[in-house]
């Protein structure tokens, strides 16, 4: 990025958004455990949120009416833009993902600590996802458990097959997903339990 | 694509919306000429739509307090879904835009129409972002315009210098973001005199 933002005669709010969106682009270049359909290459964190916010507006008709779809599709946007800092830890690696969440919360304070007062307050938006206590937070978070799976089942099992995952761990680490939001929990179930009888997860 | 969601024992407004999803997930597919800011590949359509949600965010705190952020947000998300049967077609190559009009409207038909009764009415809501006659509307067409701009200037013009665009050329272009929503035309205007003094963009 070589994009001198100092330079531009611009007013100052809108040189700090500009840097914040600027920086935020990178998670273009974060790359996920899930591949393409077309197997080219490994799915981004920045397509993997687009994808979500897909997800959520899709389901919503049937598992989340009455929801309110414009904070649940804010929180999808921005829920992984830490990774710009601290890059991705796959659920598979569960220590990490423990050991990762202090690095999590100060990169969020940092990032959106960049922005001029907003519209809506994104680090309370991106800290009420992480808590999962609220209707939308849980709605959105089961979402993006549900994802993965969706793509995993869409595109072979490829990234099961290197991490030689099976369907036991599958379960557990999925268990969240009814968790979070009891009406998902049976449409999980079947896509993993289609996964194995295809032989996709191990046993 | 290999899920045969036929198979899987799921009500069959679910199986609609998965295979709605996993087709739509072929965005990702979808080269634009953008260039990630750190060279390695072109954006996709996907991540493009991604920017256009976390940017209208960000600048509706200074530039569209009141609109309907979660209606803007669905319109961006879903904009570019026509695109997994069209293809993308730069703003650069100006009567391949007027024609693929009509093909667009027909894929959007085709796509939005295999989803089940929605909690939104998505084919509506790409409709009113085509025809640019609402508020929320218009400023997600100006941010759509916006974001290409602000990444050539982030990624030094690289798909500029390709395509050999003058300054003129983009003002002219550009001159749409001020059409659909007036207090982004001067962050434009300042993006483009920045990059033809950079010399990014030719004389």
């Amino acid at each position: 990025m070589t994009l001198n933002l100092d330079g531009l005669p611009l007013p100052a709010s809108t040189r700090q958004q500009f840097d914040f969106l600027v920086t935020a682009h990178r998670l273009t270049s974060v790359a996920r455990v899930n591949r393409l359909t077309d197997g080219s290459r490994a799915e981004s964190s920045a397509e993997h949120s687009w994808h979500l916010a897909l997800m959520a507006l899709v389901l919503a008709a049937d598992h989340a009416a009455g929801i309110d779809l414009g904070r649940v599709l804010t929180m999808l946007v921005i829920h992984d833009l830490v990774e710009v800092e601290v890059g991705d830890v796959p659920i598979y690696d569960e220590q990490r993902r423990v050991d990762i969440v202090a690095l999590e919360h100060a990169a969020a304070a940092r990032l959106f600590g960049r922005l001029p007062a907003a519209e809506v307050d994104l680090l309370a938006l991106w800290t009420e996802f992480e808590d999962a206590r609220t209707d939308d937070a849980r709605f959105a978070r089961a979402v993006d458990r549900l994802q993965p799976l969706l793509m995993h089942c869409a595109s072979d099992g490829a990234a099961w097959a290197e991490r030689r995952i099976t369907v036991g761990q599958e379960r557990r680490l999925m268990a969240m997903i009814a968790d979070f939001w009891p009406s998902l929990g049976p449409v999980a179930d079947a896509l993993i339990a289609d996964a194995h009888r295809r032989g996709l997860l191990a046993d």
